[in-house]
């Protein structure tokens, strides 16, 4: 086990409890010893549930088992294993997903259709479905509205703290929760998601409704992170409704334009953002948090891909994590990034310092100060490309030894 | 000093002089102390020239000097410098290349409009030319046919090792030599060209024709290498013509489809291949060279994605440095590629071993076996994608915690 993140949360939040939803924790002996690596989420009926998932043209087998069920928009059960990804293991992937589902099934009483499935681990490997026979009997047994931390542990593989948050929200002025947890440390440039993201709510929301919330809304937090640059087979991030707060007043939503519904939103993108950070934070080997803003690019999809190219060049990680304030590399990296820029109109800050400024270095930055702005964990980039009024923020980490260590023997 | 790289070349190639090339390598005192980082080419009359420059939207001064002047087609001098990159220097850079261009000019009796420019280092800091001021002068008077390894030594950054290398080649019966060095450690992404690479030769070839030779042969060598996905702001190869050979009858070549060019290009291939693959061999911190080719797929540009896409991956990088043949990384990075792709009928090999086949992992292979391959200094990756007739090979070298090391304290 890798030592904790120092981007660690300094603590985790209570969560309350749920309406709807029921957590279990426990050991399938998928890999790991001596912790546990399943976690069943158990829905109330009438449960909506949407999702978006990774663009890899290789996805693993319970995303595509997920993709095949989402249309349906109900969601009773969510069986999540670590270890395993079940990833590239083809039909036999495949049939240790429906056998996983069938024994979730039998366990819960939920029909197969309502049963949602994601797995993280070692890619390749065959996954033994069959471990989950007894395991997911006496989840199912002790499911409870109060082990979602429980759950949260369960999904991690080299994350060193779990990550979840909650917000509370009205909708018509009747209070509703929103929590989620999410797993990912490596292998994380998400692309419609996170490796694992489940969050969960009580708020009566049709799932069209919830869908187009969550595709909107992973643009800004999940879609805008990177460790890695390199994209997961396993990306799923699904948020579920289970509607209890109907029985308290709520109003069942189901537009997506429905005015009542603007709170939730901003809810949601907090809620995202939040473990979207925490992910990046406990990006392998990271010691500082990376925030890229790029300003006045020639729309906002250029800045994002300005920002991305900054946050995934290893030579600007590398510098970070040496407290290196070095801005040449961030000029390489808007100069490859394959967008319209222009040298002598480029300006860069490192938080309040401008660093560079038409074309070249500022003259009046003072080494030392930046020098003692890189020792903090929190390193802010700021890019001024002058051209437009396009803008992203992104988020990363940087690139350190550790993570070189910790990618070197992940199998071994 | 960083250690000399453990895929050095055990020995250095003899150089012939090639007639009409005369080279010096001196101390200019721009950044490193104690060797040279200056040296000065002078081509005798006539010398044609062709160039590939980097695709950045932020090149460095003496790029943007060398694309005006390449359409000239003549040459007369080449200044290269070490220790700065004369890059986002804005108009002071620009001014920095047009007075190392006057200094030079005065110092060989050249045209300003044919005397091509390089600089390589650190980027944004402000290169004062007129240390070039009197160095430039001796070595113009001092400048021998035998001094090419020298001034491949002068150009070095991080290199541990100068890079060169030789081909002979008839043309029309008449014996014709073709030499070349190159630097590049870090930042190593060509797209068009490598950072800095000098090919000469004394065969009377056309500046247009060789710049179609030069263009088509970087596709297959330099613009087919990674070290770290970081598009250099610096990026040159030129290719200069002597003519030299014209008086021992080598016939004047003025068209590219001329037949007897058909051996000079097969030595131009060769030596551009040589010259990158020793690029990719002193990556920063590597310990493999890795030789990655994917086949079957939809198109020749898209099997040259997804092996950039495997070559890139710092996922599959760290494990090569890991000794682990983690091939599921494999299929991650050719999910994420963006190219077509089906899991299952995707097969990998290291070397000779199938360890995955048809959607899964290949059944019959031996991980130990697999495991003795990993150890050798040398990585063959090989992909069947199985989707059409596209094929490319590309070149990269692992991920090491000396990479890290190197790059997170370069400006220290």
């Amino acid at each position: 086990m890798t030592a904790l993140s120092p981007l660690a949360p300094q603590s985790y939040p209570d969560l309350p409890e749920i309406e709807g939803v029921r957590f279990a924790a426990g050991e399938a002996g998928i890999r790991y010893k001596g912790r546990t690596d399943v976690m069943l989420a158990l829905f109330d009926k009438g449960t909506e549930v949407a999702g978006v998932f990774t663009t890899s043209k290789c996805p693993s087998a319970p995303v595509d088992w997920c993709r095949e069920r989402l249309p349906g928009g109900k969601a009773r059960a969510l069986v999540v294993n670590s270890g395993n990804a079940n990833a590239f293991t083809g039909k036999a992937g495949a049939r240790a997903a429906k056998l996983t589902a069938a024994i979730a099934a039998k366990a819960t009483g939920a029909p197969q259709a309502e049963i949602f499935l994601a797995s993280t681990g070692v890619i390749g490997e065959p996954l033994d479905g069959s471990k989950f026979d007894g395991p997911l009997q006496k989840l199912a047994a002790k499911a409870k509205p109060g082990e979602m931390f429980e759950a949260a542990k369960a999904i991690m593989t080299t994350d060193t703290y779990p990550k979840v948050a909650t917000v509370g929200v009205e909708i018509d002025g009747v209070p509703v929760t929103l929590s989620g947890m999410a797993k990912g440390a490596g292998m994380i440039a998400p692309d419609m998601a996170t490796m694992l993201s489940f969050v969960f709510t009580d708020a009566p929301i049709a799932a069209p409704v919830l869908q187009a919330l969550l595709s909107k809304s992973v643009q800004g937090s999940f879609n805008a992170i990177t460790v890695d640059s390199d994209t997961s087979t396993s990306d799923t991030l699904l948020l579920f409704a289970t509607g209890a707060a109907r029985k308290r007043g709520a109003p069942e939503i189901t537009a997506a334009n429905d005015r009542r519904l603007a709170p939730f939103k901003v809810a949601l993108d907090v809620l995202l953002l939040d473990l979207a950070h925490q992910v990046v934070k406990d990006g392998e080997g990271a010691r500082k948090f990376v925030e890229i803003t790029v300003v006045g690019a020639a729309s906002n999809a250029a800045a994002k891909r300005i920002a991305l190219s900054i946050a995934n060049s290893p030579l600007v990680k590398t510098a970070i994590a040496g407290e290196d304030a070095n801005w040449g590399r961030i000029v390489m990296a808007v100069g490859k990034s394959g967008e319209r820029a222009d040298r002598d109109l480029l300006a860069i800050w490192f938080g309040e310092i401008r660093v560079a400024n038409k074309g070249q270095r500022d003259p009046r930055y003072d080494e030392a100060e930046v020098s003692e702005l890189m020792k903090k964990p929190k390193i802010d980039i700021y890019v001024e490309i002058g051209l437009g009024n396009g803008q992203a923020t992104v988020w990363t980490c940087d690139l350190t030894k550790e993570y070189v260590e910790i990618n070197g023997d992940y199998r071994s």
